[in-house]
C-alpha cells in the first residue's frame, strides 16, 4: 500500500467544483480519471482533498492524497507525474507528486487552509486578463475599515451566521488571519486563513465586509451578525470566481498522526 | 474638433491583433465600433494607438486617441466612458477616457513603450489561471545569465536581426531597459522598454535570450546575433500570448509638440 500526495492547481471556471458528481465535470473527476488511466487501474483511483472547492472556485495550492495497492519501491513517481500531466486538461495542473510521509492525510492532517479573494474596485485597475479570478466592483472600498471590522471575526467562533450549515456538522471554526491589502496592480485582495472553512464561508465573510468598506454598514456590523449565530438574509454570499485556495499547511512529519486524531475527534468524518 | 485620449486594457486571446482588418475580430475594430455606436456617429470613428499589438498579444496600458468633430464643451466624457464600457465585450476594457492635452498624439508623442513577457520554467510555479498570458517552458532558466547577455542589447542599435522588417521603415531603435526577474509566484518575467519596437521584436529578443538561460548558448551570443544585422534562422520568435503591453510613457504636456515632431522626422508615417 502506498499513499501519494498530490499538489494541484486549477482554473475552476469550467468545473462544477471539486467533488465528483455523476454527469458533471469536476476537478476530482478529471484528476481521478487521469491517475486511473496513467496507472492502468481496473478500478477508479479515489482521491481525498484538503479543501473541497465549490463550483467556479480555483486553486493554486490544493493538496490531495490517494492510496494505491502498490509497493512504494515499484513506483516511479517522476514518470507517473509526467504521464498524469499529459492526461490532464489544460485547466488542471499537477504541481508536484510525492510519496506521502507516514500518517499523512490531506484532509485530517491539515493545520489550516488559506484562501484569497480578489476585488477590483477602481476602473483604472480592472484587467480583462484577470476577469476569471477577479470581481469587478462598482464602488471604492476602504480596506482599513474592512480590516478593523475583521478583528471581530478572528479567533474561534460558531460561524453559523456566515455559512451554509450541513446537518450534524459543527460550524465552529478558528479564523487565524483575515487581511485586506492592495496588490501591485491596485486590486483589493483578502487573504484569509482558518483551521477549516464551512461551506460558502469565505464568500459570506467577503459579503459581510464589503458593505463596511463601502461605508454602508458600521465597523461593528460584521461582529454583530456573527454573534447572532443565525443566517442573516442581508449578508450577500459573494460570487465564487474571485476565490482561490492558495495553500494548505501541515505540521512537521512527526506531528501528522497527532494532528489527524485531534481533527477527526473534533470534526468527525 | 476634440481629441480624446483612451487608456485601454485587453485580453488579446480572441483577437487578430490591434489593427483593424476586414472580416477579422480586432481590438481596434471593437473599440471603434463601440465609440461609433456610443456617439451615434454616421461614420466610423478612427482611432490611433501607441503600440499596434500582434494577434494574441495583450495590453494593460495601451493608449490611443480619436478626433471628434465636436466642441469639447459639448461632450460629457464620464457619461461617454460609461456608455463605451457598456458596449465593449468583456475582454476589452476602457480604463480611462479624457480630453487630450494640446499636441497629444498617442503614437508620435510617446517617449517609450514597456512590455512584459511571462515564462514559467518550473512545474511548481505553473498556474492554469495564468495560462492565457504565460509560457510554460520545460527547462529552468538562469535569469542572471540572461540579464548579463541583455547588456549587449541595451542602447541604440539596428534591430534588423531581431525583427520582421517592413519595407522603407527604419529598424533602428533604442532599448532603454531589459530586465528579467522572478515574480512573487516564481514566474520569470522580462520587463522591456524601448522608444519603440519593430514588428515581433520583443518575441525575438526573448528567443535570443532563452537559449542563454538554458545554457545552450553563450552569454555573448545575443550580442553577436544583433551585430550581424541580418535575421538569423536559429533565433526562435517566441509565442505571442505571454506578451503584454504594460505602459506607454509621454513627456510633460508642454513637451508633447516637440516630441511629436522629432518622432515624425525620425520614423516617418
Amino acid at each position: 500500500m502506498t499513499r501519494l500526495r498530490l499538489d494541484l492547481a486549477y482554473d475552476g471556471t469550467a468545473y462544477s467544483g471539486w467533488a465528483r458528481q455523476p454527469d458533471l465535470r469536476t476537478v476530482q473527476g478529471v484528476v481521478e480519471a487521469a491517475l486511473t488511466q496513467a496507472l492502468r487501474l481496473a478500478e477508479r483511483a479515489a482521491i481525498t482533498c484538503a479543501g473541497r472547492t465549490d463550483a467556479g472556485v480555483h486553486a493554486r495550492g490544493q493538496v490531495a492524497h490517494v492510496d494505491l495497492a502498490l509497493d512504494p519501491g515499484d513506483l516511479d513517481v517522476a514518470s507517473l507525474a509526467r504521464s498524469v500531466r499529459g492526461l490532464l486538461p489544460e485547466d488542471v495542473w499537477l504541481r508536484a507528486l510525492s510519496i506521502a510521509p507516514d500518517d499523512f492525510d490531506a484532509r485530517f492532517s491539515a493545520l489550516s487552509r488559506r484562501y484569497s479573494y480578489r476585488v477590483s474596485d477602481d476602473p483604472l485597475s480592472w484587467d480583462p486578463l484577470r476577469r476569471h479570478d477577479t470581481l469587478r466592483h462598482p464602488r471604492a472600498l476602504d480596506l482599513e475599515a474592512m480590516n478593523e471590522a475583521a478583528q471581530a471575526i478572528l479567533g474561534e467562533h460558531d460561524f453559523a451566521a456566515l455559512c451554509r450549515p450541513r446537518e450534524g456538522a459543527s460550524t465552529v471554526r478558528t479564523m487565524l488571519d483575515l487581511t485586506w491589502s492592495r496588490a501591485d496592480d491596485g486590486v483589493a485582495v483578502m487573504n484569509v486563513s482558518a483551521d477549516a472553512f464551512c461551506h460558502s464561508m469565505v464568500r459570506a465573510v467577503v459579503g459581510v465586509l464589503v458593505p463596511v468598506g463601502e461605508g454602508r454598514q458600521s465597523i461593528a456590523w460584521p461582529g454583530d451578525v456573527l454573534s447572532r449565530g443565525v443566517r442573516d438574509s442581508s449578508v450577500q454570499v459573494m460570487p465564487p470566481h474571485p476565490l482561490t485556495l492558495e495553500a494548505v499547511h501541515y505540521p512537521a512529519d512527526t506531528e501528522l498522526a497527532a494532528r489527524q486524531s485531534v481533527t477527526r475527534a473534533y470534526r468527525g468524518r
